[in-house]
């Protein structure tokens, strides 16, 4: 592919303005995450108050198990642009921590878990065959982004940990306290996450806020968190719209009842 | 980026069956389209119905501009993977009706007229600041496919054109009796894309035909379709999404008002 068509294939970089201080690129990244993370998205919303019956929170661990199940091919996908040992032992981390260290270990299995916890059977989701195209569109931008564009975009794509925490928390307590459906055992993925994810944020905010040292590294940085935001987004748009309002399930994706286990097959929604 | 990760980037294939004859092969991918193609989507009806007001036509004219301005890009790179001369010469073709012989000539530029005639300024299309995100990942799933597939999938990718003639006439005698700000040369992309594309089609599906020979091709062949089909789709349940039905506009995707000519600003909508 060539350079423009590469560039075509990209969101637009707002123009440069000054040289910001690291401690203002710091708060230019974390305002994008003030007005643009997820947690702002409505069906975050509905997921935390409670609103979503148990189909439409299961469409939500359905979709959301190809995003986990790809954060390591993209992560090794960075890890093999990544020049020296030092950089490479650390960001190899990520990769342990969603593989985990031996069978029914680590960040997917534990998604499954809670994919099981909701009903699912585990080789439907494993499959990903019901998932929504613009669940698989989403999260392949991403894995295409970090393998195509420079290391410091790369990198900046993956702060959007920086805000995990705060949603988290209000995740777990919010489904905890208003899904009956829903036990501590089923989102213990997200216990691993908030100490993961913050450790994660760290190393990556300092990488871009010591190699975004002009102005227009800086405003590729920014527009790589941006675009990421853009990824979670579009998520959560086609769950709104496929499972909420105006509810108008795509060709082939899932539909309620269907990829059940066994036992959860005719138990009320 | 490995064979395992590819094939998990990809829409499921269904377990092949028996080996269809070509013409058992034809009807199978014309049966895709019957179930799958995206006038059937209600994005659609309501385009062709007159049941959407301007804004709505606007935002479907400036999210489809990014499909129009990367087939060539798309084409480009399946150009590049063919094997002899004689094949070349026939898909090249492809290119210069949307590229065009000189400026001012081909398919983005009649696009770029549509987009001009419902109101936008030509560089804010240009820029494709305002599309949503959703277009981008689906209209790059789609360059990725053709780069990333076997190059029998790549070309079952582009048999949606099968279907256009269709859609295209019921399209535009649609619009010219619908809506009063759309004229015949707004139109005229359309007026070209009725003899291109079932020129284009019938040489596509005589190469998939002739080249499908087992059940496992045939089985691939037909995902591709479907995942085209997707492709397709997945713009359309955005656009529906964000402009139609629940209305929810993505943070930087094109607002009413936004982006039109200088003599357009201010007119009613």
């Amino acid at each position: 592919m060539t350079a423009a068509s590469l560039a075509l294939l990209s969101s637009p970089v707002e123009p440069a303005g000054r040289l910001l201080s690291p401690d203002e690129l710091e708060a230019a990244l974390r305002d994008i995450g003030a007005r643009r993370y997820h947690n702002l998205h409505p069906f975050h919303r509905l997921l935390h108050d409670g609103k979503l019956d148990k189909d439409q929170v299961r469409a939500w661990a359905l979709n959301r198990y190809y995003y986990q199940a790809m954060i390591p091919v993209k992560d090794a996908t960075l890890l093999a642009r990544l020049p020296d040992a030092a950089l490479r032992r650390i960001w190899r981390q990520r990769i342990v921590d969603h593989d985990g260290d031996h069978e029914g270990d680590g960040g997917i299995e534990r998604w499954l878990k809670l994919a099981e916890g909701v009903g699912f059977d585990r080789d439907y989701v494993l499959s990903t065959t019901g998932i929504l195209s613009a669940t698989r569109f989403s999260v392949e931008a991403y894995v295409h982004f970090v393998g195509q564009r420079s290391l410091l975009e790369a990198v900046a794509s993956s702060l959007t940990e920086m805000f995990s925490p705060t949603i988290i928390s209000e995740r777990v307590a919010g489904m905890l306290k208003n899904y009956d459906f829903i036990t501590r055992e089923t989102l213990a993925y997200f216990d691993k996450r908030l100490t993961q994810a913050p450790r994660d944020a760290d190393f990556a905010l300092d990488y871009v806020k010591r190699h975004a040292t002009t102005p227009e590294l800086q405003a590729q940085a920014l527009a790589a968190l941006r675009f990421k935001c853009s990824v979670l987004w579009t998520q959560l748009d086609a769950l709104y719209f496929a499972y909420v309002a105006p509810g108008m399930i795509p060709p082939d994706a899932w539909r309620p009842g269907e990829g059940l286990r066994a036992d959860f097959v005719g138990s009320p929604a």
